[in-house]
Parts: structure tokens; C-alpha cells; sequence
């Protein structure tokens, strides 16, 4: 450190002080700008979440017009609970329909039922006198609150009743602990049932907004998250055998951008995110383009088939590090077929991620599926001819040959990819399409 | 189908009716049967669980006391604001630590700021008589709501105060829209204050319970996750080459059963778990054994090394389909030194993950890695002579090469996760042990 510098470094408190104010606005407003520039990337990237936004305003005012219309003035009790709607709207409003449905409907069945449950052990506990019902109301309240929380823990209800039984326990609590001191039935009843309407009303609000103004459907987003991941590892396969190979491929000359060859990376740790798309999926019942009883599970094992092979995939891009120049004799004899296997392999995917994008059905066969298997097996027969390994170059042999072994144990992924597309083809009663002109 | 069970299923509605009632209590019973033996598991898998439920029924009870102990029987504005206190924590008490300090600070932050802001609008709107109230609140409503919502999809935010903006939105509307038609600003301010004292008590309450009775730390459970991936992995590294090449490795005989072959599969796809737990441990500021800024970025980094590792582990165990029952000559020649690597490098993550679990740091580099790595070097000189492949059987030579080829490149992989390793040792000081001997 020279002199200066630490001259500067001890310039004393006021000097450093100063020397950092003067610097803040710049500081502040290019922070500013590049919190302004990602804020403007995300809502390009994806406009409906401008419109989610805005939807989420607009349904606030619109529920909370219940208490300017109606000003019962200074009935506190009233507003009180139309305020539920509007945190109701608040709450339950998600980005998508089946989220929303979701949350609305655990909303509404668990008012009713913890509400119920909770004047319901009011009136057991009036039964016992002032000393006994907060002794009752408590038993229950540990008891219950311990219950449903435990079934909390159940993966399956974890997964879509998480939201209602939480509501459960709170409505439960509240109804039940608040009436203590209160004799009056009715009152109370009155409440809970105002307190319901107010919910129904709110959740009402948040799905026909929901619906009605420009909606998310997860389960269209389920279905072309499916496509788009096959599609990846489609665009990796096509291209993987003229890079290893160093070919160039006709129509590929001009893709100087080797993002086809990172997009598969996503599919790898996909899982998490298609199960949670599965499980809300399942609220959009009415969805109109897929109908009632969309066999939703079937996408995840379609997920975890694109997943396996996406794993085969990583390990073959691991070995375009030690890429072939110029390819010895045992290579050249190698990888035609091979990287015809690919390029098939990569076209099957994507006509199979087209299919399934245009929810169409085709009873044959995809013959490059049928391609790629007549040439594997060729591949086969070649490699055990002894002829091959003649003198070959061992050091480069070696990483081909485990290259040409993966490609090959890709195939059989596919084409169960392809089978378990048409197993959902066939459940979700996909329509028919004419049988199309083998292309051999 | 023949004759009787056709008359039998057409026997009338009343009879397969009949039928189905009789049926029912059994098929009730063996329901119920099985419902209660999977709550037993799930309760005996981990029994945090039922402690958690039980904290959840104290926590209420313990918060309620604030109604029982003070009944200010008729004020009925009093108990509809101590009710908030119940309702936060049932709302704030989560599972782990992490979240519920999360959920905790979230919720107190954003009621606080969240009502200033909606008693500012308030205040605001007053000066503008009956007709300009509403309009003025309502148009604040919208953009409020629409801008926080929208600022809930930026990933750093929802990562960690995705609640907070929940309630922010929230607790202004409640505030600003409720507001409509009062005029006395004395009384709004305090209610709102009241309200956010009984949330104040609520999150305290929850917090203390949390963290008081049997406290889950999700750092430690993120802690102890990483270096249990790496002990499956380690596992599976460990035994595959003994099975590979069906050699029976000492110590190892009795292991009958192959699950430490399937244990890997968990850490495929471990990447959402992992930065969700992240996110979570970094609410935990004062967990004892971590200390203060512990840094959970790095286990994401040690997390994805992890993967990389499993997807070509996921390979190789494709291979075990293939496995070798009598071995070739290059077999014979090659399976020694391959089967030394896989149970060097096996036991090399083992020891680290061994280390990381007791919070302990060498300066030595791990001796198991020197191993295989020396054997790598030899293995690949190995592969560049000519006469390891004279007479081969190259149907069975070529996945051979490929699972030594698959085999010798986890070993840079491992090499990475034990620097990532240190890096965190270093991060977070654990503690130095002295030099290991070297059992080379």
C-alpha cells in the first residue's frame, strides 16, 4: 500500500464521511436504474404478471365497494366483517386459476366447518359454567389445533388441502375463543354466518377475476412445460452429433449460438416444479381446453422420464469438452451412424413435443423412433465386427465409444417417452390425426 | 364372462345395493386400519412432527390466555383485536425456526408499515370530503396492491419476504378501506396500534414456543442434508465397483441388500429442498452451533456439486444391468484399479461428509483423493498401451471403457466438493483438527 492511498485511507472521519455522501446519489440512482431495468426485464419476460398485478387492484376495489355502497355508517360489527372480503380477495387471488381455485375453495369449506365446529363447542361449553368453559374450550383448541396440524404433515394433504386445514384450526380457534363471556347464541351465530357470506363473497370475487380477466391456467403451463422440455433435450440431441463429430449439418450452419446445447439443464431439476403444477392442476376442472378429469399424473411421469434422459444427456455434453478435430479411422467409420442416431433421436423428440403442443394423436409409430432403432441396431452388428478396432488409435477410441454407448441407451428412453405420451394421448382422448407419410 | 356372474351382476339395484352396504363397514374399517397406521409412521418417521402439533394446540392456548385472564367481558373492540393474536399465531408458527422467525418479522414489519401507510392514505383522503374519499383511497388501493404484488415476483423477494408483502398489501387495505366514513383519526391510530400490538404478542409467543420447546433448526437440517447426500453418494461410489465386477470386497459380504445402490436417487433432484431450506436458515441468526451469518450460500454451491455428481452416478448405475459375471482378460487387467477408484473416491466422500457432520477442518488434503487420483493417472497410461487390447472382446470390452471412462471423471468432481468443503470450513471456522496420518 503506498503512502498516499493511506494518507487518503486515514483522512480522518469527516474527509471519509464526506467523500461517501458526495458519492450516495450516484451510488443510489444507478442502483435505482438497474432495480428499475430488472423490474422492467421481469414484466416483458412474462406480461401476465403486469396483468396478475393489476387484476389483484382491481379485485380489491371491486370487493371493497360492498362498504362504500352500502355505508351502514357507523354499524362497526358490519364493516368489520366486510372487511373479511377484502382480505379474503387479498389472500386468495393467485397467479393462476388453479391456485386460486385452490385457495378459494379450502377458503370457503374450512369457514364453514371450522366455524361450525367452533359453535359447536360453544354450546358444550356454556354447558359448565364460567369456570368450566374456558377449561373446554381449551381442551379442544389444543386438542384440535394439535389434530389438524398433525394431518398437516399427510403428503397428500399436504399437497392440496395444506391451505384449508390451516384456515380450519384459525376459524376453529377464533370462533370458539372469542365467544367466551358470550351467552347469546344467536349472536354468535349471526356472526359466523356474516363472517362466511363475507368469505364466500371475497373468494367469489378473486376466482371470477380470476377466470374472467386474461387467466393462468397452471395446467396449460403443465402441459407446455412437458412439450418445451422435450423439445430442449430434442434441440440438444439434434445438434450433439455434428458438434461431437464436428459435421456440419445442413440447415445448422448458421446456428453460431450454442444455447441449444445449455437448454436442457432446466429438465434436470424440473421435478419439484411439475408436481406442484400437477397438484393444482387438478382444481381447474372446467378448464375448457382440457376438459373434465385431465389425467394430470400422467404428466409427471412423463416428467420423470424426460428427467432420466436428461441425465444421459449431461453426460454426453460433459464429453464435448474433448471434442474430435480430426477424426481417426475408427471415429470416421463411427460416426455417421452415430450421429445419425442423434439427429433422429432429436427430430422423434421434437415431432413427439409438437404432437403433444397441438394435443393431436397419431396411432403409428414415429419412424424416426423406428429409425433410430433399425440404425442402433446396425451400430450393434458393426461394433462386434473385429475389423473395426484395427488399429485403432486407443486414446481416442475409448471416449467415442462410451460417446456412441450413451446415444444408444438414449433410445429406449424415447421411445417409452413417445409410449407414455401416447398412453396420455390416449386418456385425455387427444383427437385423431391421419396416419402421415413415413419419410424414410 | 359366464352365465351366473352375469345374473348376478344384473341381480336388480336392490340387491347390489344390498350388497354394497353389507360390504361397507369392512371396507370402512380396513380404511380407517390403514389411515392410522400411516399417521403412526408418519409420527414415528419423525418425531418432531408431533411435538410440532403439540406446540401449535400450546401456543393457542398459551395466547388465549390473553381473553380469559382479561374480560373485558363487553368491550367488544378488544376481543375482536386480541383474536388477532390467535389468529397470528397459528398463522406464524411453523415447523422450523427458520420460518417462523421469517414469518414472524415479515408479518410484524408489514403490519407496522403497512398500517402507517394506510392511516397516511386516510389522512389524505379525509381532506377531500365524502365523493373524493373513496375515489382517492380506491385509486391508492390499485396501485399500491398491484405494485407490491408485482414486486412478489421478483426472486430475491419472494424468496424471503414474499409474506411480508402479502400482509403489507393486506394490512393497508384493511386500514385505508375499513377507514371509510370515520373521521376520528384518534381512534383509528388506536386500533391500528392495538392491532399491531396483539400481532406483536402473537409473533412473540409464537417464536418463544418455537424456539423454547425442541426447536427445529432448519440450518442444521440443511447441514446435516448435504452431508448425507454425499454419504448416499459415497455409499453407492463405495460398493459399485465390488458390484460391477462382482468381486467380494471384505467387510462388505453381508450386505445382502442393495439399497445403498438406490439411496443416490434422492440427491438428483434435491435442488428446490436445498434452496428453500437456504432461504429459510438465513431468518436463524442466533442458532448456537452456526453462529451469527453462517454462510447457507455455499451448501447451494456444495448442493449442485452434489448433483453433478449424481447424474453421472445415475449412469453408471444404469450400467449395473450389464454387470460382468466372468471377465474378460482386459476386464481382469482393468478391474482392479477401476474398483479401487470407486471405493477410494466412495470412502473420500464419506470422510468428508464424516467431517463436515462434526464440524471439523483439516488443512491436509483428503489422502483418499491423493489415491485415486494417483490411480487415475495410472489407469489412464494403462488404457494408451496397445497390449491391453490385443485379443479383447469388444462386446464386452466398449461399456467397460465406458464406466472406467464415467468412473475416472467423478473423481474431479469430488476433488471440487472437498474445496467447496473447505471453502465452508473456512467461511464458518470450524474448529482445525490436527494433521491425520496417512494410511497410503
Amino acid at each position: 500500500m503506498d503512502i498516499e492511498s493511506l494518507s487518503h485511507e486515514n483522512g480522518g472521519p469527516f474527509t471519509r464521511g464526506w467523500g461517501w455522501l458526495k458519492a450516495m446519489p450516484e451510488k443510489l440512482w444507478a442502483k435505482a436504474v438497474d432495480v428499475a431495468k430488472k423490474m422492467k426485464k421481469l414484466g416483458e419476460d412474462d406480461p401476465r404478471r403486469i396483468i396478475h398485478s393489476l387484476k389483484v387492484g382491481l379485485a380489491i376495489n371491486l370487493v371493497s365497494l360492498v362498504i362504500y355502497i352500502k355505508p351502514l355508517s357507523h354499524d362497526f360489527r358490519f364493516e368489520n366483517n366486510a372487511i373479511w372480503a377484502v382480505m379474503t380477495v387479498t389472500l386468495v387471488l393467485e397467479f393462476s386459476v388453479g391456485a386460486t381455485l385452490g385457495k378459494g375453495l379450502n377458503r370457503m369449506l374450512a369457514t364453514l366447518s371450522g366455524g361450525a365446529l367452533g359453535v359447536g363447542v360453544h354450546c358444550l361449553a356454556t354447558l359448565l359454567g364460567t369456570i368450566g368453559q374456558p377449561i373446554v374450550i381449551g381442551v379442544f383448541a389444543l386438542m384440535i389445533a394439535a389434530a389438524v396440524t398433525f394431518v398437516r404433515f399427510v403428503p397428500a394433504m399436504k399437497a392440496r388441502y395444506d391451505y384449508g386445514l390451516l384456515i380450519f384450526i384459525l376459524t376453529f380457534c377464533m370462533i370458539s375463543i372469542s365467544s367466551y363471556g358470550k351467552q347469546e347464541l344467536h349472536v354468535m351465530i349471526k356472526m359466523a354466518i356474516q363472517r362466511l357470506v363475507t368469505i364466500i363473497l371475497g373468494s367469489f370475487v378473486a376466482i371470477v377475476i380470476c377466470i374472467c380477466i386474461c387467466p393462468v391456467w397452471i395446467g396449460e403451463n403443465l402441459h407446455n412445460l412437458a412439450a418445451t422440455n422435450m423439445e430442449k433435450l430434442g434441440n440438444f440431441l439434434e445438434g450433439f452429433g455434428g458438434e461431437y463429430f464436428n459435421i456440419p449439418e445442413e440447415g445448422l450452419s448458421n446456428m453460431d449460438d450454442k444455447s441449444f446445447l445449455q437448454g436442457y439443464k432446466s429438465v434436470l431439476t424440473s421435478k419439484d416444479t411439475e408436481e406442484t403444477m400437477a397438484n393444482l392442476a387438478r382444481w381447474e376442472l372446467w378448464n375448457s381446453r382440457f376438459g373434465f378429469r385431465h389425467p394430470w399424473k400422467q404428466y409427471l411421469k412423463i416428467g420423470a422420464l424426460s428427467r432420466e434422459c436428461a441425465y444421459k444427456v449431461d453426460v454426453l455434453n460433459s464429453y464435448l469438452n474433448s471434442k474430435i478435430q480430426t477424426p481417426s479411422e475408427f471415429q470416421s467409420k463411427i460416426q455417421e451412424p452415430c450421429a445419425k442416431i442423434c439427429s433422429e433421436s432429436g427430430k422423434a423428440l421434437k415431432e413427439i413435443a409438437a404432437e403433444l403442443k397441438k394435443m393431436t394423436r397419431t396411432t403409428s409409430v414415429n419412424p424416426h423412433i423406428v429409425n433410430s432403432k433399425m440404425i442402433v441396431e446396425n451400430l450393434k452388428s458393426l461394433l462386434n465386427t473385429t475389423w473395426l478396432w484395427e488399429n485403432a488409435n486407443l486414446q481416442e477410441t475409448v471416449p467415442t465409444a462410451a460417446v456412441v454407448l450413451i446415444v444408444m441407451d438414449i433410445v429406449p428412453y424415447i421411445e417409452k417417452i413417445s409410449e407414455a405420451i401416447q398412453e396420455l394421448a390416449f386418456l385425455a382422448r387427444f383427437k385423431r390425426v391421419d396416419a402421415r407419410v413415413y419419410p424414410i
